[in-house]
């Protein structure tokens, strides 16, 4: 039997309640398919913990995490009490760069008993994966300001692209589009306005696309991209972008198949040389926090992704991987709901119900 | 009688298709409401003309349009030919800057007749304006390459926020908000991830908002702000925006109405010392260029924006700007319609049937 380290982190606001209830639903899968994991919680990263420390997480944070195999991460910040750039940077983000996490892998698929906000649209319809760059690009802290406090203030924001960050991200979406029955891949751009950066992601766009010729592919500007993604969903397979616009897309795309509270993510070190980081799409939600109705399928849709990649998509790992995926459609249609499916049950009521099921 | 000099820029592909149409229903409009205009056609400004002089304009492109009132501009760009960067650049983007036309305006409204990709929407239950920053932010073409053509090739962007050009839109975008009934805004900002140009955008927005104690404000991060786009879209009042954001939401709310077959936007110098530009949102189609099934709704539409500015919101040019937007619904209701809108009517014909009820 195959042992898997997990760490943990819950962060702020609601990711201290959906993570629990992923948990759970972790360790039933586990039991019944026979998995080993072994759990362990850390309560840094966090914004409480930033502001008892003056520091989003302890010193020796990457040595403590680098052992696990995966890190099972809620949700950061508390913009009242610590600007969300300094929380970000100080967990989420660190953890993205320093563990090489360099694709971020979001489904978004349509689900059975979900309300639809697109007209006329069934499940099955909306079945594509956005693979977004999660390292480099426009996410930056380098530049500054000048003239700072006077009229002539100005602001340079740097955004830098290598051809090895931009070049593995596009293998990897090329390659995933392969091995998928559609074979497409669309590349998100916008070389019309963005002028340095943009044109260079097109021309690697077209290099990469020479090693896989059965790939079909296009490019698309991102403003028509997004407005493709309401008007014609269907004609996704696996849509690559950088940073900041698969960010953008990737909460659309779920936004379009009906609640962002379903929407689960990978931050993949493909190489396994890190852990890998599995989290909810959705933030902190600090207005809803503290009264137990979010929803926590998109923690425990997460931790399904976790079992899957733990397990090279084979095996026990993948069974466990399938089963919390039925057991999440089965209560999707059969309930309980939290309020954002248009229910009433509690984050624990839904939990359970996928706990019982698993 | 107050005239009108209108320089008109057809650019590429079905620019060249809907801008006859949009001037035709300009003069419609402006007999009726006994309004002067001429209409001064230019064909540069396009690829073909790129093509035979190496250049998108001539040298004396400024000098030239800088005596008109407005510009009536349809569609730029030839991808195949020419690559967008130096055809947008060379032209539609010249303009923005150095006509210092920085804001960018563009109107989501569900309008009667168009079949709405979101599930239970009706007309009036989406009305909104984007109003995008147009000259500075995101869109630049300063930085660069290093190790070119190596493994360790790696492109620097630069993005520029000017607290002159941050604060001038931000007024424009409270002032209108202050104007309308519901007084909201909502800034799109993504501080949490870009960690040095945005959270400068937030502290001018919070700077800026104190002069409008009336205006209820939020800021919201510009990936959840396209998800609620498609959720939530009739919260929305005034959105304002950088220049890539506004680009991005400004196709993404058209979409949600329908299509942006018919979005039209205004670029703007609201102090009038140089023209101001009007165009559709959506661009030059090549793959739909040459079989007149274009929908010149946006162009024309785009048309009555142009009478509003130069008539200050008064007068005969507001009562013609009304007549044009009623000519449209009716015809949205009755018929004839494009392709896009489920019809087969050709694009002189939708013109047609515009123009003999305005
Ligand atoms: C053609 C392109 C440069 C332009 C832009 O990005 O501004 C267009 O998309 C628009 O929205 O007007
Ligand atoms: C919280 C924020 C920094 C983060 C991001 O922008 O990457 C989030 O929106 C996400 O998509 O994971």
């Amino acid at each position: 039997m195959r042992a898997y380290r997990i760490a943990a982190i819950a962060g702020d606001g609601i990711g201290q309640e959906v993570l629990p209830e992923g948990l759970r639903v972790l360790e039933a899968a586990a039991r019944r398919f026979a998995i080993e994991l072994t759990v362990t919680r850390f309560d840094w990263a966090s914004c409480d913990y930033y502001l008892q420390h003056g520091q989003m997480m302890p010193d020796d944070w990457f040595d403590t995490l680098q052992g696990f195999d995966a890190i099972y991460f809620g949700a950061v910040g508390m913009p009242e009490q610590v600007p969300d750039h300094v929380s970000l940077w100080g967990s989420l983000l660190k953890f993205r760069r320093q563990f090489d996490q360099y694709v971020n892998l979001r489904p978004v698929r349509l689900l059975p008993g979900v309300p639809c906000p697109l007209a006329n649209r069934q499940p099955g319809d909306i079945d594509f994966l956005v693979v977004r760059e999660n390292t480099e690009g426009e996410y930056s802290a380098v530049g500054g300001r000048m003239f700072e406090g006077t009229e002539r203030e100005l602001v340079l924001q740097q955004s830098i692209f290598t051809r090895h960050g931009v070049d593995r991200i596009l293998h990897h979406a090329f390659a995933l589009a392969q091995s998928r029955p559609r074979k497409k891949l669309t590349a998100a751009t916008k070389s019309n306005g963005i002028a340095v950066s943009m044109p260079y992601w097109d021309e690697r766009v077209a290099a990469v696309a020479q090693h896989y010729p059965d790939v079909q592919w296009e490019r698309q500007h991102v403003d028509i991209l997004a407005a493709r993604f309401v008007l014609q969903p269907d004609r996704f397979d696996v849509v690559v972008a950088s940073n900041l616009f698969g960010d953008i897309l990737s909460d659309l795309g779920p936004a379009c198949t009906g609640t962002i509270g379903l929407a689960a993510s990978a931050n993949l070190n493909p190489e396994r040389r890190f852990p890998s980081l599995f989290e909810p799409v959705h933030g902190s939600a600090p207005d809803i926090f503290g009264k137990n109705i979010a929803n926590p399928i998109a923690m425990i849709w997460s931790g399904a992704l976790m079992l899957d990649f733990l397990g090279h998509s084979q095996g026990p790992c993948r069974a466990a991987h399938d089963a919390i995926m039925q057991a999440i459609e089965s209560v999707l249609l059969s309930g309980p709901l939290t309020a954002d499916l248009g229910g009433k049950a509690s984050t624990t009521e839904l939990g359970q119900a996928i706990v019982d099921v698993v």
